[in-house]
């Protein structure tokens, strides 16, 4: 089955109502081998067109995962990522900010992690957490220092605003960004959740806290849907993958990746006439040694 | 055949003499076959001890990578670093100083880039070169402003001490460090140099500069001979990989790499009697709701 990327796509300036968003679809895979082997397909053509942004040397690529707890972040990462060359690669993981990074505007340690030319940032989790758990529990504002009342209405429009300036700036750039809604139904993650206590490689860094965050399902389905109407941009789109199976997400994942990249219509550089002049002066630096 | 990362290693106190060390040696591996599926092998088994790394959270890691050009740096780092999560590695590759570093100590950009516990950091190139390009075109030194020529003499030796300074604290503070030197012979190097002429993915990163630095090969060899001698430490040693073999290098190197993780005798935290309640509530919890 063929995955056409648009239709996981955020239209910039659509109503975004996620019950109308399926969390479970017809595979793409007809099997774990034919999973398997379409992944692998993916990734070997995710290594190509990394070293090509690398040599082209004129964009950066921002990928930023924002999901609930256990909806395959980590794992996205993992499985789609893997394979490719690290050295081209930075994943920065954001959990809460430490006192330093309070201390600044919202967006300041994400900009410190920007990618570099040529190389491929991930985000996992990301300043779109300031519109998310931030909107959820607002008490959180207070130790961002600067809210009182009367700019507390403001501030989620605010704060989108400041996103898509900073993605337009980035944009304007060279950094190519897509945006990940690893979109979950609450019974997924209870089973995934129960499968996490049994399991003595997930089950230490799992809390009550974790599954009392349930709760506010609700208000953070609604704070979602805000956030993607509010910031699905022409040129850094907001995508919502149905993530209840995880191998049919990394395939979409991988897939939304590479038309990105494919879009860019990279290229080796060519030498130019002093360049190869350059090229044969060194053969024959070369050849004359031995 | 088997690998002994000890027959590689740089044993501290000891005189090194690289024209005894070997740049090629009998493979390891049998046919291309033979070497991807251990290679393949050493990946699995160094995924699984890195998810152990991050669960453990006690020691980070450091693999320094130091070489002549086109010795292999880059494509050790791709080959065996490829298939691991990328999420807990970091690879930083130190060019030309900037302005600003240049305004510090020669430590102070890689200190900056240390891997945090539980990751895998590594430095292509490093610090090192501060003994060794620097050594070999020593006014290098000028633009690093603090120089006259009365402590001219003394550098290199405060240097080394500096360095090793800094990784015996890393190690005390739980930092694992291997440090490869990548060793060919100059004649191997010519013929990868006159390969990357012709190779349209990798011309256009190559300059005459690169050939012209074959000039200095003896005081590169003299450098990194005092520079191993110097700063192989048994918290963190030196190994000389014979690299005239590209595949055999990435065999041996990631064996090397495994043998200290095992050497670790790492655990996934176990569950005390605290947690093990929680768990339970967590589960009851989780039940509650279905």
């Amino acid at each position: 089955m063929k995955i056409n990327s648009i239709d996981y796509l955020v239209r910039p300036g659509k109503k975004v109502k996620l019950d109308k968003w399926p969390t479970a679809i017809k595979p793409v895979y007809k099997s774990k081998d034919e999973y398997k082997k379409l992944l692998g397909e993916h990734i070997d053509e995710l290594r190509s067109l990394q070293n090509l942004l690398y040599a082209y040397n004129k964009y950066s690529v921002l990928l930023i995962f924002q999901s609930m707890d256990a909806a395959g972040k980590d794992g996205s990462i993992k499985h789609v990522m893997s394979g490719i060359n690290p050295q081209g690669c930075q994943v920065f993981s954001f959990k809460h900010p430490s006192t330093e990074e309070l201390e600044h505007d919202f967006l300041w340690r994400e900009i410190r992690c920007l990618p570099e030319r040529g190389k491929i940032g991930i985000f996992n989790r990301s300043h779109y957490e300031e519109v998310l758990i931030a909107r959820v529990h607002p008490e959180i504002l207070d130790s961002e220092g600067l809210w009182d009342e009367s700019n507390k209405k403001m501030v989620w429009q605010d704060r989108y605003r400041s996103i898509i300036d900073l993605e337009s700036h980035l944009h304007r750039n060279g950094t190519r960004i897509i945006k990940f809604f690893l979109h979950i139904s609450k019974e997924e993650q209870r089973k995934r959740f129960l499968k996490r206590i049994d399991d003595q490689k997930k089950s230490w860094k799992f809390s009550t806290a974790d599954v009392e965050e349930r709760k506010y399902w609700k208000q953070y389905m609604k704070a979602y849907e805000d956030c993607l109407e509010a910031t699905s941009l022409a040129d850094s789109p907001w995508y919502v993958i149905p993530a209840d199976d995880k191998e049919n997400a990394h395939l979409i994942i991988s897939q939304i990746i590479l038309d990105m990249l494919n879009k860019l219509k990279m290229m080796y550089p060519k030498p130019d006439a002093k360049r190869k002049q350059e090229l044969k002066k060194i053969r024959k630096l070369l050849s004359d040694e031995a």
